[in-house]
């Protein structure tokens, strides 16, 4: 049976510090997670907003030749406003209330995080204009493979860094064109070739689903497949998209994914994959592992969201850590025979 | 200057026949173009609509046991129709009013072609349901690279099949997750990699734009590069993609790509690309090279539109093979100072 941590969240928005003068936190959730040596990694998206002077309209942008996210302000009356409360325009030029960044939290118990003293990763490049969200993090071949979520004028991308250290990273390029999102390397080849789970939108016919990828040097990918979608009338019914990179039990490749609802409400739910086939899908969540039960979930920046981006396992326990509300980090444990329950197996 | 052929349209719906009973041909359009031996190859779009009995809505299917084109056909009673007319919906199910295949036309003097006697390719998979669209075709290492949209409910996907001979083709899978289209080959390896231009489709901030890719094995695309976008105020200010695969000039890399304005006209212009970093983008068509002008280019099944897919270039002389109002294949030839021309150089 999962648990939640009795600790939850682990981590609020009041933890972190703000990456700027001007700017406020506002969330700090979707985390990626690693183990590196006895510790665990917690990869923080830190989201922020400008604060706002009088008569003046703010929002965080990257200020590219300070390699920092400053807060800009124009007067409120050149400022045009429609549709999605979360961007406005000046001048034309689009721009959004809020940008994300990276920071790193370690811990040695998997439950008490000490952030470090200053943003892991900043938007660095126009890929990352609108900033970067969402990492997963999957050890493969000795390195830490980051995938992240860049947004910018020119769509949302699937971007790729290494580290070895969660202490500097290097950028490895654009792994999917827009729009695409929620990608997850799996922990070793099979069958002699790297395999990425991912999630393009399509704009006409398909809903936001499941795609899987191959790829002979794990950096370029093709023969693309799609995995999975979603299922009316279900708690998946609108959208889903991996959450923790897969990992391998003797059942078959084990997938915590996200699915959203017709309402808007997001669930994290299992999917079992064929262990050399991983296009094939074996078994999948009847219901979910865990749904917006608490308050931290049921309330907050986005309310109704669990959205788990990383997963730790030692031995047979698994510690989910998810975004709640888009505000907060939270742990939830299970076993493997508690995910395997939940699929009926 | 350029010219157009005499004899435009070179292909006409009636031109090509069927594929199968109960259905009747709407357009043969967007063909990609190909040099085959002393052959010139086009590979035609054809649009097929299914033939309506007395109060029944019809259009075609694929039928996977058959490996055919049919007619449906249903009662208009259970047929629901909102939003796009190309489109209806059946007990919840989506039904597209027209699909397409390939078929093969020759010629030996680029003007006069004969159509093959039977398609080239039908749609032949999950991926293919509602059809394949607008090939390109690029010789490359001895073989036909072809690259085409497959349309289905999972999406708009650019998948890849390989020709020796244009009367058999090996399907290789999906190259590009949903949306993308207008996806193109180098003809030869630069700096020891492979590379295309393609064009996703973003769903939110950006146009449908023209991005580059790279390959180590001509199969799997990474490191994803944004190369050109709409240009406001201009005929291009739309949505944008790539026509006919690039050719190498002494001034670097020739792409006619299509543009298409606010008001849904598509035109040709050209883009130069540089020779070892086809990423730059060093020149491009303030005006368009083609336009629509010609009856047959201004009225059809889509009028107002020139969408050319293949070029053949002979010397210095560049027959560009384009559709015509989505209903016929025209051509028009340019010698490459025409271009540099157009381009300003």
């Amino acid at each position: 049976m999962l648990r939640r941590a009795e600790e939850n969240p682990l981590i609020r928005t009041e933890n972190i510090a703000a990456s700027g003068e001007g700017l406020r936190v506002v969330g700090t959730f979707n985390a990626g997670a690693a183990s590196l040596g006895d510790e665990t990694i917690l990869l923080l998206r830190v989201a922020e907003e400008a604060v706002p002077g009088a008569g003046a309209a703010a929002c965080p942008v990257f200020d590219e030749k300070r390699g920092r996210i400053v807060a800009a302000r124009f007067d409120e009356k050149q400022v045009s406003r429609e549709g999605d409360p979360r961007s406005f325009r000046v001048g034309g030029k689009q721009f959004l209330t809020s940008m994300s960044h990276f920071h790193v939290a370690r811990s040695r118990d998997g439950i008490h995080f000490t952030p470090d003293p200053e943003p892991f990763m900043l938007p660095a490049n126009r890929y990352e204009e609108f900033g970067i969200e969402d990492a997963r993090i999957t050890k493969l071949e000795g390195r830490y493979y980051i995938t992240y979520t860049a947004a910018s004028r020119l769509g949302c991308v699937v971007a790729l860094a290494v580290t070895d250290d969660f202490v500097s990273a290097r950028r490895l390029g654009v792994l999917f064109p827009p729009d695409n999102k929620d990608t997850v390397y799996f922990d070793r080849k099979i069958g002699g070739k790297y395999y990425v789970l991912h999630r393009p939108s399509a704009s006409v016919f398909a809903r936001p689903e499941m795609w899987l990828a191959e790829s002979p040097d794990g950096r370029c990918f093709g023969n693309h497949r799609f995995v999975a979608g979603v299922r009316p009338g279900m708690w998946d019914s609108d959208r889903i998209g991996a959450g923790a990179p897969p990992f391998l039990t003797e059942r078959g490749w084990v997938e915590i994914y996200h699915g959203v609802s017709g309402s808007g409400r997001y669930c994290m739910g299992a999917m079992l994959l064929d262990a050399e086939k991983p296009w094939r899908v074996l078994a999948r969540s009847e219901k979910p592992l865990l749904e917006p039960e608490y308050p931290y979930e049921k309330t907050g920046f986005f309310g109704n969201v669990v959205f788990g981006c990383g997963a730790v396992r030692r031995g047979d326990v698994v510690r989910l850590y998810y975004g709640a509300a888009d505000s907060s980090v939270a742990e939830a444990s299970m076993t493997v025979e508690d995910i395997y329950a939940n699929l009926n197996l």
